[in-house]
């Protein structure tokens, strides 16, 4: 999977693993963020570890035989309340997480020095430095996907938060009277527009006899394809995730002041269907409100695509920084 | 209004100004932050500058004639988007202000260098100073009062936000439905749980003929009382608020990660009658959801008493710090 004109890597190669409630992604960078490998598999959420580790082997090998280059660390991005200094990860509620010991299991598995982060975190500090000196300095990157988090960088720094749980933006509440999410509360964010909500809609709505052109069970893929096509019922559903969404987007702007926003996520590969309802969204406030207007002005919201995979490279990054450090020993892998 | 005890202030003396929607408070503090001298009165909406400026002239006038100190400078703390290089201030929709260069015309009036800061952020910096380094890096201090803001600090550092509005949680939607808030939007925190939205819901229910033991038109301060005598309206209002602050806290804790939370402004004039309902509607999200646990175990949520005047105390502290700068020039008083 070397392109001929990457034959040449450069510095330490590393894993990046970026785990979702639904899908697991690897890729393997050089010092210059150039993806040397890539794969894409559906979790194994009763073998993380283990996907994991066969995930990396392969590229292993296959790094080995094509370019006699190995990987030197891995790095696994992943939600969640993340201990980076030892690697462990609890309360992944929608990968059924208590408390894992992921890095030292890792380690301990493939060999090689194993860090973890928090997959918002990931991605936001990859896109950080990416765009770097040229973007700009402060950002959140808002994952919607199986859950919603976000990963605030402020000035180029990454907002953990005293409690460690900076950016959980998925649990504050948004419904009040919603349904109740998977971490035991009612209403929030989480539980009405990331994935599994937007599908769950669909389906009571259809059980409950609504007309639609929609099959029974639609993903939220099909929900906005169906909503961009002109079914009432898909437009009501991504109507008003788009309407959560852009209130979303709002408390960041006005709670931590980012005026760059991007969102991704396995919902942001509906593309233009989710972005410009809620572009539209922030467009109204901003006409009614002089305060909303001034939060936005000169404001970006990106969309990322989930093929740029950047939990697993921001993952990457961070393992090559941390095999880089001379703190290593101390931070990172036991 | 020296107390005898303090009769030798340590070094500069500079005044602080709390200019909220309703009244508007100065102390004069050295720099050891104690207070010589002291006035609250109603806000002049009509005349800010000259109230302001006044103010300042008769505390001069007595510590001169009491102590033979006079005043060095003067930090304002207001609400709306302020811009601390040019001393101005934007937006401050609850005073009626659109633009006002607040520092330039008050040195004009006074000639003294004059520096103005946002009040919430004021008082959480007054706040942060105030209990390091026995206390927590970071904090958000959240005024209710005629408005809503938070004054947000990570790890000794105020936050700002790349748009200048980092801290303005009082526009975050907290009740889509609910109703048109000052900044033009629907359904902000600031409309459903600051001191004018509780005064409102209890003359729009008396209006609608509920019977309640509150007199007509009743201040907040009326409606906690009678919420706590047991009075079914005032507590159904109160309640609201509540449910509506401790979202908003939730909020806050699962953004920015903060592990103390600081209520303050008029409306907390209320006390237990306001915490402690708060308080138990976060313990009660905490019983049900780990993550809130986590985000709230070793937390600490605190009620500021207004009489501390922690606006115009972090005022203050900030016309002193500014003076005492090499950058003065630069970043100060023009």
């Amino acid at each position: 999977m070397i392109a001929p004109w990457e034959m040449e890597p450069v510095g330490p190669l590393t894993a990046g693993i970026d785990v979702g409630g639904t899908k697991t992604a690897l890729v393997v960078t050089d010092s210059r963020d150039r993806v040397l490998y890539e794969q894409v598999v559906a979790t194994n959420r009763a073998s993380l570890v283990g996907q994991i580790a066969e995930l990396v082997d392969t590229a292993r090998r296959q790094l080995r035989t094509e370019s006699g280059r190995d990987v030197e660390a891995i790095g696994v991005a992943i939600p969640g309340r993340v201990d980076t200094a030892h690697g462990s990860v609890r309360m992944a509620v929608n990968l059924g997480i208590t408390d894992l010991a992921l890095g030292p299991l890792l380690k301990a598995e493939s060999g090689l020095p194993s860090f973890v982060e928090h997959d918002a975190r990931a991605a936001a500090l990859w896109l950080s430095e990416r765009d770097t000196p040229t973007g700009c300095p402060s950002l959140a990157y808002l994952a919607v996907g199986t859950g919603i988090s976000a990963g605030i960088v402020i000035d180029g720094e990454l907002l953990r938060g005293d409690n460690g749980l900076a950016g959980e933006v998925g649990h504050v509440a948004a419904d009040p009277d919603g349904p109740v999410c998977v971490c035991g509360l009612r209403g929030c964010l989480e539980a009405v527009a990331a994935g599994p909500a937007i599908a769950r809609q669909a389906d009571e709505a259809i059980a409950a006899g609504r007309s639609t052109s929609m099959d029974a069970h639609p993903s939220p893929a099909d929900v906005f394809r169906a909503g961009l096509a002109g079914d009432e019922l898909a437009s009501e559903i991504t109507g008003s995730v788009a309407d959560h969404l852009a209130r979303a987007i709002r408390a960041l702007a006005l709670t931590v002041g980012v005026k760059r926003v991007v969102l991704g996520g396995g919902v942001a590969a509906a593309g233009p269907a989710l972005l410009e309802p809620i572009r539209a969204r922030i467009d109204h406030e901003r006409a009614i409100s002089p305060l909303v207007e001034t939060a936005f002005a000169d404001a970006t919201l990106e969309l990322l695509s989930p093929v740029t995979e950047a939990g697993a490279r921001g993952a990457a990054a961070i393992a090559r920084r941390r095999i880089g450090s001379p703190q290593r020993e101390e931070v990172g892998e036991r």
